[in-house]
């Protein structure tokens, strides 16, 4: 069983992904919305809910998982590698190998929270790719309120796109990483915004193909019983109506919302 | 000692204005950062949070509890009350009787968080003072990330606040009450929006005059050894350079932030 985290739904758009290359594979995903967003929140604080969110999931039957937010990949991993022995997949990796394998001119564009940015993480995942490859950064911190809000298209929402955007055009980019799994909500906003020329690598879709492979390689983790996406569980550690519809569009039908609370009592 | 809470540091404009009509009562403040914003959560998770808020001000010696926070006094307040025998404080109350008393023709408009605006809990403290004064509420949720990002003065900001005031505008309202403790930072963009002919309700500085009345009636909580506002202290359970900046401008000196964590170890 494939166990998926995240902060919040927007992981849900890695699930998706995954679900659609490998329907055969069970999933369990938990959103931790009692605790979202991670993007403006410590390293620290955001390693202590990774730990939270994987004991959960193992304790639920995973036997490899998914970080499928950028913030707690970018400060999170080592710790649950060092902690956990089931394999850990992260969103970073293949994002950065497929943006590798993308740009003819060597120059990559990320747009992130401010956790991810703050983190290096992807110059530091760069570096043992590629040395030859710039990075370009930009933080976004009011694209998850937005995406959350609904305001998908909406001309706030252009106006700060582009705002954001604006200081990452200067720098003759081939190619943009999405480096938060809201942002995939944005494609259609982000693509128009930094110009057709740029390729859009979206870290839902390179960590699906990712897992696909990984789990060919390591056929001891096949799924052995008939499985459907429909059989899927969705925990959250909070409910909103917000999270409700944000789930139901990525994912196209109506899921199911399992709440499991994580607030300790002090 | 006053220990006051929020979800992070937007309460702390409470804090400034008690501090400026109480400077010999010792504060103790607690922004609980690591699991802010509480706006778009539920009211649950909201009680938890401010359970373990209040526990750790007792803890640390406070004799009343101001909760700093509108969506927490919206969906809390009754449950400290049961849980915790020492006066609560909020913001609700105190700025609904101002707003009452300021109003002459009987229509007031709120703005607040989801959280806030979900909960009745306005109209119902409302029906508490005067039947006859009608209420009309706009749920606001991006307004809370705009000041964290310190996007007080930006283009977007004034163009999403003038979507969200839109569709108050058209109810003949004389008072609007600021439902949020972020969003005194903002009275310079809503007053012009809202129209110069409406009063604005800080519910910061009319919690500061209740807590002063409410003081002078409770004469055993006085506070008893000298104290100046630089002994106040100020705790967040998690840290993020924002929170700096926003505390520093809001009590327009640096503020030392002690860190508090409290996320729970499963």
């Amino acid at each position: 069983m494939i166990g998926i985290f995240d902060s919040g739904v927007g992981g849900m758009t890695v699930a998706r992904s995954i679900e659609q290359l490998l329907p055969t594979y069970p999933l369990l995903y938990l959103g931790d919305i009692a605790h979202s967003p991670y993007g403006p929140k410590s390293a620290q604080t955001i390693i202590d809910c990774a730990i939270n969110n994987t004991r959960f999931l193992i304790s639920k039957g995973a036997k490899l998982i998914v970080i499928a937010c950028n913030s707690a990949a970018s400060v999170a991993t080592d710790s649950l590698r060092q902690q956990f022995q089931i394999p850990i997949i992260e969103v970073i990796l293949p994002a950065i190998e497929e943006a590798a394998r993308t740009t003819k001119n060597g120059r990559i564009g990320l747009i992130g929270t401010s956790a991810t940015i703050r983190s290096t993480s992807y110059e530091t995942a760069l570096t043992e790719i590629n040395q030859n490859i710039k990075i370009f950064t930009k933080a976004c911190p009011l694209l998850v309120p937005l995406v959350e809000e609904g305001w998908h298209n909406k001309r706030e929402t252009k106006m700060i796109l582009k705002r954001y955007l604006h200081s990452l055009k200067n720098n003759q980019l081939d190619t943009l990483i999405l480096g938060c799994t809201h942002y995939p909500l944005l494609k259609h906003l982000i693509g128009p915004r930094i110009g057709k020329k740029v390729s859009l690598v979206d870290s839902s879709e390179t960590t699906a193909k990712y897992l696909k492979h990984y789990l060919h390689q390591n056929p001891h983790l096949k799924a052995t019983e008939p499985h459907t996406p429909e059989q899927n569980r969705y925990y959250i550690t909070d409910y909103n109506d917000t999270a409700q519809k944000v789930a139901n569009r990525i994912f196209n039908r109506h899921i199911d919302l399992l709440l499991t609370r994580n607030i300790c009592k002090s």
